[in-house]
Order: structure tokens, then sequence, then C-alpha cells
């Protein structure tokens, strides 16, 4: 088999077999197969696209190129969730507490920050000692006695996934349905879990800019999921303003603390909840979306997600006494308060820009190796639709660099859009996806 | 600039900007632009193709990324004459002294074989002494003074065409027009001539296996051509079967001697007309086409052809008498007739193929470092729509080796059909583009 013929191949819109596909995959991780046949392979699959079957067999191989998680030391069923990136999403730190209190196996693998949007990994060591590096068997060994473990991702999951990935990075070929749900799909399948949810984006700060785009994307994973014998489902959700009000790490556990005790801006709670009911129909704890949503709720009711996110904390070497008194987190040296430029209703919100705002206040990564500023970041409390008040601030910007407010105001009001008529204010949620189908909400 | 964001606007259908193209062309040159990326801009050009500017602007830079030569010590009109490469075309042997015998200053740079090609400069090594390498002083000072020099391509006419056809040819890109035309008329631009006449192949030996391809081919060059100033003309010629009878080195050289006497087969000699006068019309000895033609013809009823070869072959160092006394080039040790399997008409050569006959017999390199044996090849004197007798022999293999004969003669039977129905003869030439448009013959 030779590269060449492949790439000429699927040039030429044919569909490539199964043998071609796992040729190409894992003569590109072990490196027979040069970066630039790849990348040429890329581009011609963007004009191209794939078929359904090739899509299953190359997220098959890039899963497999690397360690199979079998998570067999838990008797329960797992679920694992995964979101495609958001600016301000810190729903696994509500959601992956939720459903463990009700009985599901969370077994959670979770990157970092990766350019305007922020990483649960980061997030979580907000907490001081808190090890995201758990060994294997330390991580399904928490998982089976406390129902939820969330770690970085081990070195040798899907690498395939991950040198094919950084390629696309620099050769404009990232854009491209296929190969968007393959490598998602490929490192959660090698992750293991039985039910796997995921949270598909749409909007100005999403990947998938159009609903459209996001639906089908939703659509072709939970196709791939079930096709690979996960039972997955999808939700589709608004990304066209950061989710609920805390961007940055220390503030987004802060306030994904508030929702735990039912205390967060509406459109985080209700993402939580769907996605909660999600993953406890895909696991079978509950049997209908409504009772899902119900028993969701009722964790929070309750107080028992707080104590599931608190015992995590501490499994994992964290100070659980943050979780009950977060006031003990440190906060920035410096904070300003944006006002609105007129009065009017907030129009739209340039989302990744607000994530970049962030970024420059010291909450994510100029390069792979900048260090994070954990108290930096922003609260946006106006969403769209709203009626803004000139004397009443909107945001407030925290860094621990006086000098860095300034520039971030100014990109922060360049980010937003006011308008003198009334806005239509936006839906949360769009659709749910499973192997029944679309459901539009 | 960023590449990074060229590929993407190609990928997107968008034409590209002078200065985008200039800074591919030198960042690939230079190796600021990796491999990886300019293979996925390849791929995305194979897609959306690229304008009549862009392919100017493309064509122009990669001409300027090396040497441009000036041919400024030359005060006659300068030509030269391009084929896109067939097997046994050794028209340069032939039109070179027919042309420059009538006063056009003939400069050409010419290559090696490649792939089931031969190569002019490599036909030209069968005179004993004969040199190639002539530095461009000394290559201008015979072009002055004897109307013809022909050498190998410097090391740095258009490198950056060089490197991109390397990666082209790897990465399942060389099939784009654009590409194709910008790569020879790259080439063509930096070498100097005022008038430049291209013949473009047709068929199964040629890279455009179809005439419509290969007119479009020709039309985007001579357009090229025309908009960098230069005088540009092509002739779209039949590569279906190869050119005249001999194929290997020294077979050719002996047969365009023969047809410097008017003895060679008809296809090769329309051939070189056809050429001769275009390249008589472009540098302004003739004002008409038919006129070039006669003009040729005469220089082969007279001599003047005959003996211009043999000047160049002295002037460049190799022994004259080799032109007059063609016996004197030594013969392959074995040779083999080739009978017809079935009485019937030849009905089609696989032309490709015969190239690879000639090739594996040894007159051909079968990696880069391979010395080429300068008396293999064959004599195929069998043409399309002829009628075959198994008891005649239709070609004759040449070589050194006995067993490669074997091997040989089972190639040479499976590249051509034989057929009980009466075939047409094919045409030598389709057609003729300049400026004005294209003349179908």
């Amino acid at each position: 088999m030779r590269m060449y013929d492949c790439i000429q191949k699927k040039k030429h819109g044919e569909a490539l077999r199964k043998e071609e596909i796992e040729f190409i995959v894992n003569g590109y991780t072990n490196g027979t197969i040069p970066d630039y046949q790849m990348s040429a392979f890329l581009m011609a699959v963007c004009f191209e696209g794939m078929s359904e079957e090739e899509t299953l067999h190359l997220t098959m191989a890039m899963a497999h190129s690397g360690d199979m998680l079998t998570l067999s030391g838990i008797e329960k069923k797992t679920a694992d969730k995964h979101s495609t990136g958001g600016v301000g999403d810190k729903t696994t730190l509500i959601v992956g507490p939720m459903v463990a209190s009700l009985g599901v196996a969370v077994a959670k693998m979770s990157g970092r920050g990766l350019g305007h949007t922020g990483g649960t990994i980061d997030k979580l060591e907000s907490f001081p000692g808190f090890r995201v590096d758990l060994a294997e068997a330390e991580f399904e060994k928490q998982v089976q006695e406390l129902g939820i473990a969330v770690m970085g991702q081990t070195a040798n999951l899907a690498p395939a996934d991950k040198k094919i990935y950084a390629l696309r990075d620099v050769t404009a070929t990232v854009d491209q349905m296929a190969l968007i749900a393959s490598s998602i799909m490929s490192k959660k399948l090698a992750a293991g879990a039985d039910t796997i949810v995921l949270d598909v984006k749409t909007g100005s700060g999403a990947f998938m800019k159009t609903l459209e785009d996001s639906i089908a994307l939703a659509q072709e994973m939970v196709k791939l999921g079930n096709n690979a014998g996960r039972s997955t489902y999808a939700v589709v959700s608004d990304m066209n303003q950061p989710l609920g009000y805390a961007v940055g790490n220390i503030l987004e556990v802060k306030e994904a603390i508030d929702a735990l005790k039912g205390k967060a801006p509406a459109d985080l709670m209700e993402s939580c909840y769907v996605l909660a009911a999600q993953m406890l129909l895909g696991t079978g704890i509950v049997t209908d979306f409504e009772q899902g949503v119900a028993a969701a709720k009722q964790t929070i009711a309750d107080g028992s997600a707080l104590k599931k996110l608190a015992e995590m904390v501490e499994a994992q070497g964290g100070d659980p006494k943050y979780v009950y008194e977060p006031e003990r987190f440190p906060v920035a040296a410096y904070a300003k308060e944006i006002y609105p430029q007129s009065e009017g209703y907030l129009a739209s919100v340039q989302t990744e820009e607000i994530g970049m705002v962030s970024l420059v206040l010291g909450a994510g990564r100029e390069t792979k190796e900048s260090e994070i500023d954990m108290t930096a970041g922003l609260i946006m409390t106006a969403k769209i639709g709203d009626l803004l008040n000139p004397a009443e601030p909107m945001a407030v910007l925290y860094a621990n660099d006086e000098k860095k407010l300034l520039d971030a105001e100014k990109r922060f009001q360049k980010a937003i859009q006011i308008s003198k008529e009334p806005v239509q204010p936006l839906k949360h949620i769009y659709a749910t996806v499973s192997g029944e189908g679309v459901v539009m909400l």
C-alpha cells in the first residue's frame, strides 16, 4: 500500500477501505508517512469529505493508536461528558458531582485551556493540592469507590489524533466535520466510558458558528459513538455569549460551587440539568429525560452534589474546605468595573474575544509554556437582550497586573454591541440529539 | 503575512494577491514555509484552481527564484523549444539545427531522462566527448557564433519550481493545469529566449491523456508566455505511440541524423517541420506558417541542417564524424526481433509502457544514480493502423544483457493490442496554438 495512492483516491472523491485508513493512521503515527503527505491527504478530505463508514474507521484507528482504557475495575455504568469548548464553560465541575451522587460512575479525562477557552484541569488546580496526574489504577479505584474522578489526559491516549490534530492546526484543515467528529470521538472511545454525553457549542464563541453545522456535528458524533457500541447523546447549546457570568479559573470554580448550591445564572443551571439528565438516561439511572432533570435538581436541593465535589477534591489531594468556604480562594489584586458606553440593549458579544480578554488578563496561556494566573478573569453579568444602564457596571475585570486592565477593557468594549432597539434574549439549549434523532427545544 | 491564511484563502476559493504568491514561493524556497503547509496549499489549488493572473504571478515568482538568463550577448532573435515529454521524442536534435541554419539563435537548456521518457542531454552524450555543462558565457558565445547550443539546466534555474515539483510528485498534486503550466513556463522564462515553442504531447504516453486537456494546457502556457513578454507558440502532437521508430539514446540520435537527411518516418518529419515553422514565425524569419514549413524542408534538402548539427557537436567537444558516419556508433551486444502474436491491425500502444521497456533494456535510469546504457532501446516500426503479419517483425529490442530481453519482450507484447478489424491511423499533429487562438489540423 502506498500513501500516494491513498491521497490520489481521496482526491478523486473515492472512499477509502478500512485497511487503507488504518495504514494512513498507523503510518502517520509511527512516522513512516511524512507530514507533507498527510497534510495533502487532509486537505483532500476537506474537499471530498468522508463517508459514515470511513469516519468510523478513522475514529477507531485513532482510538486504537494508543491505550484503550477498559475501566474494568468499575462495577457501575460509567459515563463521560465532553464539551466542544466554550467560554465560561464550567459544567463538568457541576454535572459530574450531580450524576455521581445519583450512582453514575463519572470517569472523566479532561484537557487544559486551549486558545480562547479554559480547561477543566486548569480550573480544578485552583484547589490547593489538587492532583490531576492520577495513575490509571488509582483513577479507576477512585471512580469505583467515590463515583467520580477527573484526571488529565494520559500521554498515550489516542496519540494518532494528537499528531494529526497538531498538523491540521497549522495547515488550515481543522474545520471539516468528519475530521472534527473523529478527533473528539477517538479520545472518548479510548477513555473507556459506556455512556458519552457531548455538549456541542454553537455561536460566536464556538468552533461551529452556525446551528445547522452544530447539529450536524452532534449527529455525526452520536452516530459514531453508537456505532462503536457506546451509548451516546448530545446537547447543542448556546455559545453566543459566555456561559454563566464567570470566565477565568478561580472565578469559574466559585461559580460552579454557587451552581451546586442552586445560586448560579439560569443559562448555566439549565445546561447542567440537561447534560445531567442525558448522563442519567444513558446509564439507565432514569428512564426518561424529565425524570433525569428532576433527579438532577434534587441533588442540588439536598446538597448531595456539593458534598460529592468536596469528596472528589479531597480524594485527589485538594483541600475540601474551599468547597464550603469559597471565600478562602485568593482574589486578584486589581479589579475594574466596566460600564456600558451607551444606554441600550446588549445585542451581541464576540464571545471568542471575551475569552481572549480573560486570557490577556492572565487566565490563559499565551504560549504552551505560559503560567496561568488562577485569580485572573472576568465576571460579565450582562446577557444578550438585557437593557444596559451606563451608570451600572456590566462586567468586572480581574488581574494582578494593573496595566493589563486598560488594554483588556478596550478589547472588552470592542467585543460587545449595544442596540437602541430591544433585542430578544437567546435560548440556552437549542436541541438534544440521541440515536433516535434530533429534538429541537 | 502567514502561510496559514494563504492556505485558508485558497481553500475557500479566493484568489491570492501577487504579494501572497511571492511570499509563498520565496518562503517555500528558502525553507521558512515547511513542506506540510506547502502540500496542503497545493492540494487546495488542485481543487480550487488558480486564475490567469494568479498563474502568471506564480510563474514569474518561480522564474525569479534563481538566475534569470538574459542572453544579452546574442544579437539575433533567440528561440527555445520545449516538449512536455514523450517516448521517442528526438525533435530537438532535428529542429534545433534546422532553424539555426536559417538564422534563429537556438539557446536551449535541456533535461535528462525522467521516468519513461528520455532526455535530450542524455541523447547528445551519445557523441563521444560531447559536453553539456557549458558555462553561461560559453553558452551565449556559442549561440552568438554558431546559432545553436544545447546545455544541461544550470543548478540555479528556477529552484522554486524544482523544490515545488519534487513535493507535488509525492503528494498527488501533479495533475493540475495551472501548476503544470507554471512549472514549465517558469523554467522557459528563466532560460531567457525571446521566442518559446511548446510541443504539448497528448495520448497514452503523454502527461495529458486527452486532447481537450492538452489543448487547454497549450493555451494556458501560450497565454503565460505572451503575458510575460515572450513570443509563444504551441503544437499539440500525438503520443499514443512512440514518435518515429527509435526509442533509446544512440538509436534516437541515429534516427535524428536520418531525419536531417529526410529519411525518417513521416510522423517525426511532420512534427519537426511544424515546430520549426513556429520557431521561424516567432522569431520573424518567416511571416506565415506555410513559408516556415517550406524553409524548414529546404534545410533538409540542401544539407544545411545536418551540417549545423555537426558544427554544434564539434563546438561542444564531440566528434562530428559520427554525424556523417553514424555507423561509427557502438551497437548493443544483443538484438531480438519481436513478432506479432496474431495477424491483425495494430490497434493501440501503451506508450508509457514502451518507454518502460526501453528503460528496463538499459536506456533509462531506474534510480537517479543509475548509469544509462547508450546502446540499449528498441526500434518499433509498426504504427497504429498497420496490418501486422506474424511472420514479419514489428520491433527489435537492443540490450547488452541478454536476460533483459526476455522480460522486455513480455512487457512489449502486453503493451500492444491487435485488432481483427481495420484501425484508422492516427494524426501526427492535432492543433497549433498561438496568441491568436487554436487551429485544429
